[in-house]
């Protein structure tokens, strides 16, 4: 049994859903392990981790959307804003959500299915620096 | 340390919450492994898994209703509508809740507590075959 | 390869976040493992585990006031109240949340990031005993 793990640096422009399958792919790859257990988690808790259809881009669209008004931005709704109005909602649509994923290897690849792709759900408006951790145990 | 990985193929009659612990117990059982981790991971992204308490039918229904309510059918909400009014709500809830569960294994059994059973929560309103693997890993 | 697993007793005093880091980085301390991964599994479906920031406590206030927002209590909503008003709240704030978490393990601690910190989301108004099973793989 073998263990991997690695750092993953993505770029958030700001608020939205951002496509981060290949770099996964890739570190998967590398490993030639042929079965084991994927692990993936973001080390921040106002952006989060989606495993989404990937084929129609308007899925995404209406997601993002969808959680703006799930967990609005509202100057008279919370308490913490320390770093502005998308402080809070950040929180909380990364609670709603979830940090960290777990993904089964099987023949050497993810068994993701054939329309899913793994996303980093950034939340806050600005653009971010985000780090996301993968760890791969198997053989 | 060894390894076993199983697809179960669940038959979704449609929206709801169908129960599959019976199934993934079975697996564990048959794995003989006395300490481990299961990681129980949904092939799709328009139903998901839940971890619930499986006493009484009733939060079934509730939780079922409440979701309905949260991420509602409606024709003037979503871009996304290729596969009908029930494709993005779907999408939704899969993404409230989510599509991989990870639980430990003790004295060769899940440490799933008293009540709580293991469910498939379908989305969408058709009957679905659903692929659900099944990795164990432990010794 | 090596595996720990031990069961972590937290007293909820009722509803609320009760960050339980400390105990869970003092297991992951004791078992001397370099490289490997964490899970934490709560055996109940009314109360659940978040990872947030645990710098200011203005951002646990506002977690909790929106979640008994989001899933509120209400007599004549649900059908599920065994055991009163807060029941059937207190199982759609756990499914909306998650009852397990997966923590990677590098150089012998948790890559939980500058501001996370591990709470258990106890959503019951009365005191519970909660019981917590940590599992550690690695080595």
């Amino acid at each position: 049994m073998r263990q991997a793990i690695r750092h993953l640096s993505v770029e958030a422009p700001g608020r939205g859903l951002i496509e981060i399958t290949a770099s996964v792919r890739r570190f998967v790859g590398e490993q030639l392990i042929e079965t084991g257990l994927l692990t993936v988690f973001c080390r921040h808790t106002s952006a989060s981790l989606l495993i989404q259809e990937n084929a129609d881009p308007s899925v995404r669209r209406d997601l993002e959307a969808y959680f703006a008004v799930l967990a609005p931005e509202d100057p008279d709704r919370y308490e913490h804003d320390t770093e502005g109005l998308d402080d809070m909602p950040a929180h909380l649509r990364a609670a709603l959500t979830q940090v960290q994923l777990s993904i089964p290897i099987e023949r050497g690849h993810m068994v993701l299915g054939t329309w899913p792709g793994i996303y980093l759900f950034e939340h806050r408006r600005r653009s971010q620096q985000r780090d996301i951790v993968l760890h791969l145990i198997g053989e």
